[in-house]
């Protein structure tokens, strides 16, 4: 849900990003062990899959993340819209996220309801309800004709709820009364994100038992969807589909800093200059730069449309694949459009 | 709400319709008074304003619709794309739809929820979504700067739920969580009906403050949305957007039979065999010549697309103009897009 | 390119039909030979492909279709949602493709233009222009990087030109410009076409040398895609999207018809009646029966959007591994979205 | 029409602008007279409309655009979504496009072809296609039925011809062939453009009569929309509705400049340093820190979608008033969709 009211909001200019990947490697930026947070990572044929378990508080402080588990997959060349790949990625997606399933204990059988978060028309924003389109949606024929079910399948609903620009209604809030009605045993959130990395864009998923919280994200979400709210474990599903602004003057800034550190010694006082630039001085002017905008967030044109639905359908049929054991977690496209 | 399930429902053969008006003819067809229904109309430029009220058990059951106030907007011209009928049509469906919430003692700052309801995802059921897309949306700002917003303007909000067949919920559940939470006094639903005659499609809409009933429609909506389900009074909104193919068929017997009476003395006994024809038979009849299609739903293809979004836009700029003081009846479609 | 002028044109109500198969069953209902038409056909798991050759001109007279070579490819269930049994047919379309090309004597390397005939604006008729925003386009990379294109594939060009209603200029003009301009050695066209057959609606593919004729299919097409237009051979595939409501009406007629010769014997006398009812008298009773919707198209709801675009994106997928010998006729699906 | 292969150019980098107001701007900063260069504007609450017009080759090669007319109307409140001020823009729009007819001598029947450049299925380059879809065309009831149009309109034909990445053929060469066929007297090319300045995206509209030119604009045109291709005059008319990345990097390496200007003497050396970052040296760190990317053209998402369609729908009204003298200035929106 990406925050569409027009307000600047530079506090992504801080270290904070929605990412427990990133987060971890801004706190830890040789790789040295951080007390609470345990990592793994595994390469896969161009994917890589990096696990974030944060066990402690204080492992939650040192990376400002949320003590839970994040799983995050990362594919450089996904937007190269190349058919195969998408396949094992929805492939590696559907293994992790029925390995993530288990590890909460969600039985097969337990009713899932997936949130797309977001809105419809706002192509970046569209991922969530995109999603929601295209998963298998079950719980009516549970309820409809109980025991007339295929084996091999959960109970799953799917709900794209909408934003609080065009609804006048807080999402939790219409999320909270679909809970209360429909009764699932977990709920699935799908939200897009906006990355400080222009290479993340459309090329990272991230999964996380969290839930979504109040601040977290860029969306308007205070009330948050998690299992205080719901009453129910919420699994969140993010890919960043755009950058901030700030990003691109930040990285500027850096590369400016790095630009007049290769030149010679007479350049020490310019240096002194651009390392003593007070943080309020630098935000100062990231904020007149990009006040023309009005705001943080930038697409790239190329990546848009195309791309969300690609991010979309592996996510899609990642779910269909996890979700029912009937769905082959190998072949997991053919039952998604 | 377009039943998409792909069972073949006939019930419409009967006389059963969802407006009104075609009830009231049907079960009046020389204009004869029915005791229990009070019926006015008048005609504005192109444009055929009926009002019907239900006010007795007796009225309701002589015609087959539920007490209550309709109106019913025709406009036969409304195919023609005439931007300036558009916005005539608008502004008579404001002043109507304005004076139906006096009628109903709805304050004017009362609350306001829209349900659009239907299909994104097929066009001639994505009616109450697009409508739901264009509406003026406030509710928001009394929430988060109460006293902030200007006069006349009240709280109004809007949600497209979906179909059960693409979340696995009753679209009734839903509403009622959303109801729950929002709590709004006044529930507005906004639903593509199929219509028993080829005319009607896109050039009528249909105003009752009866609710959306079990069985009523062509949806699946079982727990409907009425004061009783949902605890406000609910003011539905129809449009027919399809016609039954069965329709094509009883008029093709219907002209048989006027055909072959226009004929000599000899084709006596040829009118008596097509009279005696019994409901069942003919039903029958109408069965195997739409077995193929499998339902009894049809789109005539130029009608597609562009007008429903033509009908869209009139319902949104004339509930705008309705709802907000602020807004001028004179000049709703302004305010849309 | 379906008709949207508005006009009623029921000259479909005789016998002819935009389908070499169905012409031929309507010339030979027993199944008996025709002088000059050869016939073939196959069964491939729920993949039924017919054969057509008309090898004379007392053939051609005698189904209605001119002299030429026709596939129809048949595939009842295709309407399902099915993801293997739309790759399975995406595999024979491209079998049958590449071996009709070598029928014809089109080389490996030949070029060719792709035309994705209908508008993008109306569902139904959006078949063409889908298929072209799906198909690989290669033929610039041979013009700006001659002999750096991997072998295995051709150069591939492919545009919709809209319809007369929209763009105002003849399809068959724009056509003619694009093709002297860009000399493509061979033109493969696109269309919807309207079916007398509710089963075919979606279900039906055919591929045909004998190009687009002025009156043939039920667009405006009066200059034709033909090699005499064209100056270089044109393949036509179909597919029916749309039904004539008129079939509807017929089928009602002749139901009856069936209907009473089932009674007993004194209803001698309706059959006669019915059996006499002229040629002229019955097509007055169809465009009675039409006369509201102005036209003669009807589309099934549940048929639209979605089924459109799977079989647009089998033809693609077809296309792409026919054309290309480096696309895997066994597994086209995946070069295509 | 916006570069989608996915190099990046940094040509932008210099001082090059498609808006001739710009290059003005950039070329007389001060608001010196040029030479060969005549200039004037006026508002109208709300709308700068400003003219430029290149007299001479001295004027020319001064601001670095093509000799001929140019009107720029400016409107920052554009993207706000007011209907009314959209409607005046749309009847400026008229009537300055009217003027610039009369200036080319183009006759009130002269035949016109309007091509709307882009690619429909990426949002910020589809305002050609959206254009194309909303004029009012009428060339076809001239030729089919001379005599019987009404007086006030005419002939007007429309092509969205897609672009070379998806259609394997040059623009200019099926424009070429379109243009031999149909025989216009006048071509309209429309446009969407990158700008150098995130207030102009969406808020701004050019008219020139130069036509396109090869290494113009930001898309792939080298065979260029002009005279010369063509035979007959092109106007132009584009609406930047991306930004140039480098553009936030510029402004951050100018903002930095006078960040440590406003700070006290003993910087005098650091702003040596950077007055003295030569060009080459500027262009090195600008392609850095754009390198993830991979191209220079940015989106903001806000703007997508709605914007586009809105800019669309004025310059389709505006060109049905301008074009067709039946369709009155002062109501263009009432004819557009």
């Amino acid at each position: 849900m990406l925050k569409g009211d027009g307000t600047m909001d530079l506090s992504n200019y801080s270290v904070r990003t929605d990412l427990a990947l990133e987060a971890h490697n801004l706190a830890s930026p040789s790789g040295e062990v951080i007390p609470g947070v345990l990592t793994s990572s595994e390469n896969i044929e161009g994917i890589r899959i990096s696990k974030t378990d944060i066990t402690s508080q204080e492992g939650s402080l040192a990376i400002g993340k949320l003590p839970g588990h994040y799983i995050t997959i990362e594919v450089p060349e996904l937007r190269k819209k190349d058919s195969n790949l998408q396949d094992r990625v929805a492939t590696v997606f559907a293994r992790e996220f029925e390995a993530f399933l288990a590890k909460l204990n969600i039985s097969p059988m337990g009713k899932v309801l997936i949130i797309g978060l977001g809105n419809w028309n706002v192509t970046p924003d569209a991922l969530g309800p995109i999603v929601v389109e295209n998963v298998m949606v079950t719980r009516h024929y549970f309820e409809l004709m109980p025991g007339e079910v295929s084996p091999g399948y959960r109970p799953v609903s799917a709900v794209a709820p909408g934003v609080l620009g065009t609804t006048g209604i807080e999402t939790g809030e219409i999320v909270q009364g679909i809970v209360e009605k429909s009764k699932p045993d977990l709920v699935i959130a799908i939200d897009a994100l906006a990355s400080r990395s222009l290479e993340r864009v459309n090329t990272t998923i991230q999964i996380a038992d969290t839930g979504i919280h109040p601040g977290s994200g860029i969306g308007n979400k205070r009330k948050g969807l998690t299992i205080d709210t719901l009453g129910v474990p919420v699994i969140a599903i993010g890919v960043p589909t755009v950058v901030y602004a700030s990003t691109i003057v930040n990285n500027t800034i850096d590369m400016m800093r790095t630009h007049f550190q290769q030149q010679t010694a007479n350049t020490a006082q310019i240096l002194g200059l651009l390392d003593n630039m007070e943080e309020q001085e630098r935000l100062e002017l990231v904020r007149e730069v990009l006040s023309p905008i009005g705001h943080d967030l930038l697409v790239t044109p190329k990546e848009i449309d195309e791309f969300i639905e690609d991010v979309a359908n592996i996510i899609a049929s990642g779910l269909n694949a996890a979700l029912h054991e009937a769905v082959d977690v190998d072949n997991v496209s053919a039952y998604t459009h």
